[in-house]
């Protein structure tokens, strides 16, 4: 199959290339480099050093012998997306390019605003353009697990067939995300549904768990590493633990800590997602994947680094700062998860043996961490309309901000 | 009360300053004229003769010795927003300065985007403005019963307990619009649910039902009167249909006309915002009223219409084209409408009664409506990308276009 590949330069959208090669799809790109360019912009950059794209390629082609087509370009340009489409006739689009920060989505009014509307933006452009270059494209589109909040009740797949008043029907789920960004993948789930309907679309809807890990088997090389943020806008909670551990920070857990999410590795995200691609659904249906492998509590992660932090010779203690975001602490948590397996999922990692990989691999580059100790703390509150002050008080403590860090993320010059 | 309506240009925002001017709350309002500019972008004007802004608060001044304080931007502009609010400090706000037509949004990919990047933007730049500058203020949004879609279920005032797989939970109620301008006002819900609870906002979300009528016992005067749409992409079914039978042309329900939507009478409609108004949410409260007042089919619409036209010794046919929209052309409807009622709603007019004086004006006004005969029909189709081309072959069958009309809508410069 041809796969296109929206946001190829990503944590997420890199590997998933790779993995495509290697299973003989053909892969092209799409991305702006947005992302390098926010990460820079919070005073932070990847922990692992990755080099610019035309490097990525070469990379490619020398240890993997393949190619990757790949253009520069924004989604909010509608005639952009449609030539991409209309030249390349992929079978399959896989859109993963996204503003993809809750906290950078919390900043103040303009990064709430720019995170809604670029990301439904490229999502009716990403529709449009399907409509009308390739209507027989299968769309697989990344939304969040986070979308649903967290119900009382069990959460389906996208659907659930309910009995109110005396009456029965199915309806999507209901949808209580937790920040703009959170809303605006609810936003692109509702306008994914709707064309798919009136236009007759193939549409797969993946409720992605949060990720983690550094590799996939396709990763056989530096220069084929993905990135992998910690700071505390572009990072995971389980990748601010473990560079906290490594740094001999405390692991800092928000609140309580009973908060419950679904994870997933990195590998198996992979597995899932070319599951996605290699079943597409049918034409006029838009289907929901939850896409996770098993749920946690925030304590739970904090716990397992710090056990095998302390298995590696470090000592870090568990602390926990107040929660920044507005969520509840403790609750209820049991989304279904069988449509993927159903396809032929399988786990292929757990999460200790992927913590310790991810422990490897921070502490081969640990000198990049220690450059960027500062940014890994929270300053972006949910209940402060602007946290402008607070994150420029950050930067103040930090290397040259305003002004952005000036080493590259090219390995070529940077120490690794 | 001091109270601020945003969008008070509108249909709906010219007789709701009326009714709580007479009501003895002061009024400020917010407009940026785009309805009136988009109205003639395809091709038509309000069947109503309305003044420029400037005249309309001359008539207020001289009719009801009252003065409503008004700033001409754009709420795509935070600095503007919260400027207003900052030196009004109004009580309440009132949103009703929105995108409102489905199938404008539905013209193409550029109307798609202008339509929900638009009103979330309004609506996000609203939401801050508020956190920064009046925090106490009571928000009263515009949504529409169109966020609902057509379930086979009762549809609740926003949420609705259920039990689910053993568990039970309140949850909001799942929306499934129609039209990607619908889908803006289901992310406006959203993104107004969430400010409250991070914020703890007072917010009153309304679900509008489809407004009829030209008149509210404020409107005593010609120059008082509101602007009243009936090309396709403006007008309501009703509108429109009254309109057909004034032009001698056929009414044309969409379909089977099997359609069921609530509907509401202009006054009924301002006496619900002034509900609203008068009696706010609490801190932290976000509640839902669904705003009609009775259903129909479109089919009882054209029947009706029908009837009363033959009265007034015209003579109609109805035709039912083909549907543009997709859409459940025979479906099961039944919203709960129990908040309004609870609050002291009482019906004022019914549909026959509001119909008989909507003919009275047409037929008043029947040359402005002669010299537009050609925006009637449906030419915007739900399952077309782009509907610029059928736009367009209309455009020549009637004045001026590409280039809008040149008559203005002041009718000092027009003949009434």
């Amino acid at each position: 199959m041809k796969v296109l590949i929206t946001g190829i330069d990503g944590y997420s959208g890199w590997p998933l290339a790779l993995h495509l090669l290697r299973r003989g799809h053909e892969v092209v790109g799409i991305d702006n480099f947005v992302t390098r360019k926010r990460v820079k912009e919070v005073g932070s950059w990847s922990a692992t050093p990755i080099g610019s794209f035309a490097k990525r390629q070469e990379a490619v082609d020398r240890l993997l012998g393949k190619k990757i087509t790949f253009y520069k370009g924004d989604m909010t340009k509608f005639p952009f997306v449609v030539d991409v489409l209309r030249r390349e006739k992929p079978d399959t689009i896989v859109h993963l390019a996204e503003q993809r920060s809750a906290p950078y989505s919390m900043i103040d009014v303009d990064h709430a605003v720019r995170t809604q509307v670029e990301n439904i933006t490229g999502t009716l452009h990403l529709l449009y353009a399907i409509r009308e270059a390739t209507p027989e494209s299968h769309l697989v589109k990344m939304g969040t697990m986070g979308e649903y909040g967290t119900p009382n009740v069990d959460i389906p797949e996208g659907f659930f067939e309910i009995d109110y008043n005396g009456k029965h029907d199915r309806l999507p789920f209901p949808r209580q995300a937790g920040s703009w960004y959170h809303w605006s993948k609810v936003f692109d789930s509702g306008d994914v549904m709707f064309a798919t309907k009136i236009w007759n679309l193939k549409s797969t809807d993946v409720m992605q768990g949060i990720i983690y890990g550094t590799r996939t088997p396709e990763i056989t090389d530096d220069a084929l590493l993905t990135r992998f943020d910690f700071d505390e806008t572009w990072g995971t909670a389980l990748n601010r633990f473990a560079v906290e551990a490594v740094l001999g920070l405390p692991i800092t857990p928000y609140g309580k800590g009973g908060q419950v999410r679904g994870f997933i590795a990195l590998e198996d995200s992979m597995q899932s997602l070319r599951l996605a691609v290699e079943n597409p659904a049918k034409s006029g249906e838009y289907r929901v994947f939850n896409q996770f492998d098993a749920a946690y509590t925030i304590n739970d992660l904090a716990e397992l680094t710090h056990r095998v932090a302390r298995d590696l010779g470090l000592n870090p203690r568990i602390e926990h700062p107040p929660d920044p975001r507005v969520e509840a602490e403790q609750h209820y948590y049991n989304p279904i998860h069988e449509n993927l397996p159903a396809l032929g999922y399988k786990r292929s990692r757990n999460l200790e043996e992927v913590l310790r990989e991810i422990f490897k691999d921070l502490i081969r580059f640990r000198r990049r961490l220690e450059k960027r100790r500062h940014v890994v703390m929270p300053t972006v509150d949910w209940r402060q309309g602007d946290n402008t002050a607070s994150l420029g008080a950050r930067h103040s403590g930090g290397p040259a901000a305003p002004t952005p860090p000036t080493a590259s993320e090219d390995p070529s010059r940077t120490p690794a």
